[in-house]
């Protein structure tokens, strides 16, 4: 193989417009059952053939009824043909009964689809700590086909506060063969009296191993969902779920595969063109901020700096103020846990410098704050001087509309 | 010595309207010497003999000049007399030449005092990389003697963004003597370009060993100030200062003596009651927030769940809305990093639960509401049945002033 024809093959085209049902085999569509007032509240995904299944769970120890019951199908065979979402309500800390509506969504949904049940994951968002209504649920399977079915839909039905649907596509040439990677997202909604809950769901037509698959998920999840930070609390309901299919028909991948790395550098961009969206869709944001650091002497200690930069609320809060506070991000990287050499630290914003090796640069203050005034997506880079290694994390700034949207839900 | 008689001993007296000057031979002052518009912006404390020094400093890695100077002055021989403070500038990332600076004020202020320069400790707060005004200081400090002298100007001096000024103050008896504990405090000030600082001066004419005040000030801070959250971010300035100067002349005490305990417990009681007044005038924040967690399987495990919940940008918006919203609490215990078992949690606000044993209660929200309206410090009680181990941290509402104060600053 060539170099010009390894460059072709390591193209990755984002597909604008391109969703969860771009690859092939896969089916969706969503509908309004009753747990939200006028909204969708219920959405199904489906493969025509069952996938292997990769999935990632929230790391909170109260874990809610879906995720134990998707865990439980996805350990028979790790395959997923089906996917069950409702939202409106958590269906978390409700204890038996509410882990008995959990199967009962996984029975009624593989009956509806003619799936096993162990191939259906169940998954959902909204109030804890109310029982689900499970027949208003089970009533919205049953009119699963008797709607109009679209993936906009079912990107709608996930939602809880996000202010908009979120999705990405990518496709990319692999042995041969055209495959297809697709993603729905929801992002952090707070519902009463809940937390916010992070969903997202990718598909794919490639046929991968589902070790591998479950591999190059995580490996995904820690540079890209892992990655932003709208409030730093972490759901009892969040999962990314991630079927393939196989109908691409390519041999299949494992990590020895020549084309997986490849494979791995699109289901990323699938992932990080969502994480960005759910980031820059938090609770009252106005910006997206993506803090870059590089020059650090490992990728944890670059994962953290950059992490701590964008869980400040002193620097999400400068951020909406427009206010070019260096001094914030500086402090955040020191109290990051992370040994660094202070003298050597550099910080820009956008492409502005304002801090290097240490010390303060006189900057033409005005500038800067036209930049942050009219960028929706403020960059601020950090340079180190320890390493080789570099990460990315992405957040939003804090508002009064943060503040507000969780104050004052229920009054 | 009967038990009566060790009752009456353990006695700790809290004195309203005492400060760091109660105890003998300490006098402190403030004036404005020009680094902020209108108010006082440097305050010394002077004791008239050389104190035993104790000092907790910030973990930030980026440390201020004036830290520096501090720790250098202490190491010498572990007694300071004099404490020189600035407000308005941090003197921070200011490098070289804001380190001559921190060392100018205390040659200066050591010269005016007439005390050894390795007898005087520097702080300062304020804005971080702009150089020190140095000559307004040291003008100031020449002003010494010649303006009215009171508690209350340094007590005013040490202040940034705070509303209030913080002290406390108690007496206890020991060895037959009575011994007087004071202390000054300022809480989270968010200075343009800066980060919130948390300093404290603690005084006392006890007796007591250098390394003994040193362990028992390093125990007390962690149940107390590191028990104390804002907005989570760690200063550059951060410091506790903890003079001891002997003249209530009691035995020497070490952790040998019979009192050790009690003189542990009067310490604790002026910081618990300093940082408490800094949570409580967090930025922008109209309630305290008092988190206990009991039944918690070790120290640490009960410190970080209490710490989790104070910590909750989620939690702290709820307490602002008056919103008894249990499942942000339980969810903040659940990505804590401890382990427990979910099902045997109690959660109560107030005189209510909330939960119990892992599921929610039925409570009347109206009564619960109507606490939170009407209560300045909301008392939030969690219950494991891990072990033994109890903590609490303090915290404060997260409220649209935070963000007005964090994000319009320059603007």
């Amino acid at each position: 193989m060539g170099i010009n024809q390894k460059e072709i093959l390591q193209e990755i085209k984002i597909l604008d417009g391109g969703h969860i049902c771009t690859p092939k085999g896969f089916f969706a569509g969503g509908l309004h059952c009753g747990l939200k007032r006028k909204k969708h509240d219920l959405g199904w995904l489906y493969s025509i053939v069952p996938a292997n299944a990769a999935a990632v769970y929230t790391t909170n120890l109260i874990q809610a009824a879906p995720i134990l019951v998707t865990r439980e199908s996805i350990e028979v065979d790790k395959q997923i043909q089906g996917v069950i979402v409702n939202s409106g309500n958590a269906n978390a800390c409700t204890g038996e009964e509410g882990y008995r509506h959990a199967l009962l969504m996984r029975h009624y949904f593989a009956k509806k689809m003619n799936m096993k049940e162990e191939h259906v994951a169940v998954s959902s968002t909204g109030i804890i700590g109310e029982q689900l209504p499970i027949n208003k649920v089970l009533d919205g399977i049953n009119m699963i086909g008797k709607v109009e079915e679209s993936v906009a839909n079912f990107e709608k039905a996930i939602l809880t506060t996000d202010t908009t649907q979120k999705r990405a596509c990518v496709q990319l040439e692999i042995d041969g063969k055209m495959i297809t990677i697709g993603g729905a997202a929801k992002g952090s909604g707070m519902i009463h009296p809940n937390m916010a809950t992070m969903l997202a769901f990718i598909t794919t037509d490639a046929n991968v191993e589902q070790e591998a698959l479950q591999s190059a998920l995580k490996t995904v999840v820690d540079e890209t969902f892992n990655m932003i930070t709208v409030d730093g609390d972490t759901s009892t309901n969040d999962m990314v779920l991630l079927l393939a299919n196989g109908l691409a028909d390519n041999t299949k991948l494992t990590p020895d595969s020549p084309d997986w790395l490849h494979f791995i550098q699109g289901l990323e961009t699938v992932c990080q063109l969502l994480a960005k969206e759910i980031a820059k869709d938090g609770e009252g944001a106005t910006k997206l901020i993506e803090a870059k650091v590089i020059g650090a002497a490992g990728e944890e200690d670059a994962k953290k700096l950059a992490k701590s930069v964008i869980g400040s609320n002193l620097v999400k809060s400068a951020v909406f103020g427009t206010d070019p506070n260096w001094g914030r991000i500086v402090c955040a990287l020191g109290y990051s846990g992370v040994d660094f050499d202070t003298e050597n630290i550099s910080v820009f914003i956008g492409p502005y410098q304002l801090f290097a090796n240490g010390l303060p640069v006189l900057f033409e203050e005005s500038e800067v704050k036209t930049y942050m005034e009219e960028n929706n997506e403020i960059q601020i880079l950090v340079e180190l001087h320890e390493g080789e290694s570099s990460a990315i994390a992405w957040g939003c700034d804090l508002t009064y509309d943060y503040v507000k949207i969780n104050a004052s839900y229920r009054t």
